[in-house]
């Protein structure tokens, strides 16, 4: 079983995902410059909401390129995945109307470390259904998985202290997976 | 006449059903934990739509896999298909609002019903199409199409007695496609 | 050039355009049957313009399929269909509002025109650049696109008597795609 | 790492922008002809914001069938576009309620300048990971890319003394890319 519809859904299901946000923010109530400062904790949401998918969409794409077969358990913890994802914007949109209260910051954490798990489960099975194709030295370590989960982890935690603390651990880890990802391409 | 722009399409409007359900999951209005309560009856109600259109996708996936070529009825039984399930997202966002009510639970059942008998028109018209490429062995029998019209079919009439009986019923439905394909995969 | 990514992008704005339609059902206000009364309407409208996109699509499928290479000028005449397409759904969602007035039914005939003018001109574009490659033979004759154009406008004229004659007009032209496309594939 | 999934994944957003800005023109209050004049801004706003959109889709079809290899730079860049892209439809919305307006002009021609100047960014990326293919000579100079950035800045300016002027900088643009384009296909 080849895995290219399974990425043709899943594209499809992250371009609704990313684009949806939008539909959230709402244009401004009247026409002046002073009518987008209330649009501002909702454009900083969605960028942050955007780089954690854009993360995702990235590591799916290098995941499902070492992959040469997948199997109905894939197919399952693909969406397991699809699932965590797709409920992304409306934490998004709770943390936009609320940027300063501590229990949007953390949804948003939670559902992250969520799709983290689904993530790690789904790299493991599709390890698992392409044994002896190199698949492992292909993919390398799951250090930065890891870290991120610590770093969604420590931001539900930090939430409570202050939000921003968690904005930082999300934009954090946004930085750990673009960096490197420069870094290795040259 | 190939089945790759047929699974593209489909995938599209699978890709959106699947996630504009989350646009009808309002923000809390609040900014604390306990506004997050309305929310539950709309999560677990697209969790269960979200089921739902998971077990379509897969199956759709594995009855095209089979398919060497389509015809024009098999078109318009697939688009008889889609019809169907994007009416999911209305049922699930009236199961969201009124849990505890039967009638949203029952249209839900009967919109699933209808979608499991486009399902069944559609393949028995891929088998004609297909004919002689061993199709028939490879899909395998239809056991477990009929047995989810039944169990769609009982929680359509148990919704009177209480909707969470349907709920069951549906989750039943999800829970026969899940388990089998886990241990087929083995 | 081939057209692979045109219909890709084709295939996803109208599986948009097929959704979002039910975005504009809202679910019904109360949880009992009476509660679904007021949606007759925006239902019908619904299964109309579905219909309406599915013959563009089954038809856009057999013009692209019996392409083997496209223009610039054809990427235009593409989107200038879809411009008229998208509009659908503005129509259908006016339609379900005000079902008994004729100027939400003429609107959705005069989309409908333009996007069958869109659709012509498009054909002619494709018959262009695929020059000597039979693609004539292969479409076949203008006679259905012809008699769409005409009941479209009929539909338009005969709105402002009575609407539902507009709706059996648009109905008629799914019919004319619907049953011969099934007769020929015997 | 081959290109496909990008384009797959970017047709996907581009075609859900393309068609949720429909979603945010509501259907007319009332029945009658009257009533579709509120809607004449928002659907003007809506077609220049779908002709910008088409530019962009046209272009990156044109730069990614040149392209025989992608890096994950040119990943990122990608995301960069289609972040700038996605807000397209907050503008567009914002220019259909306040027209008049000099700010919601100016914030379209401030996204898509941003957008232009994304564009230019992936382009540089795709011809860095492309050296000795021939791929600078397929794409040809910038001179068009640089002229919409001063006619989508002049538009910006002019938005302040009237928004029409924006208005007609910004469809100068799209004039610019469609007519060559025509032309160079014959």
């Amino acid at each position: 079983m080849s895995s290219g519809r399974l990425e043709a859904f899943s594209d499809g299901v992250l371009a609704v995902i990313i684009t949806i946000m939008v539909l959230e923010i709402k244009a401004p109530e009247g026409g002046d410059l002073e009518a987008l400062r209330p649009l501002i904790p909702e454009l900083l949401s969605y960028l942050l909401s955007f780089s954690l998918i854009a993360v995702y969409w990235n590591n799916h794409h290098h995941l499902l390129r070492a992959t040469q077969t997948i199997s109905s358990e894939v197919m399952w913890a693909n969406m397991h995945l699809l699932f965590w994802l797709s409920l992304v914007p409306v934490a998004t949109n709770w943390i936009g109307n609320h940027p300063h209260q501590p229990w949007p910051a953390a949804t948003l954490g939670i559902i992250s470390m969520m799709a983290g798990v689904a993530y790690f489960v789904l790299s493991r099975l599709i390890i698992a259904a392409n044994r002896g194709t190199g698949i492992e030295e292909a993919l390398g370590g799951d250090t930065k998985g890891v870290a991120s989960l610590v770093f969604y982890g420590a931001g539900v935690g930090l939430a409570f202290l202050h939000p921003y603390l968690a904005y930082g651990c999300y934009t954090a880890v946004f930085v750990m997976w673009f960096i490197p990802d420069r870094r290795l391409s040259r």
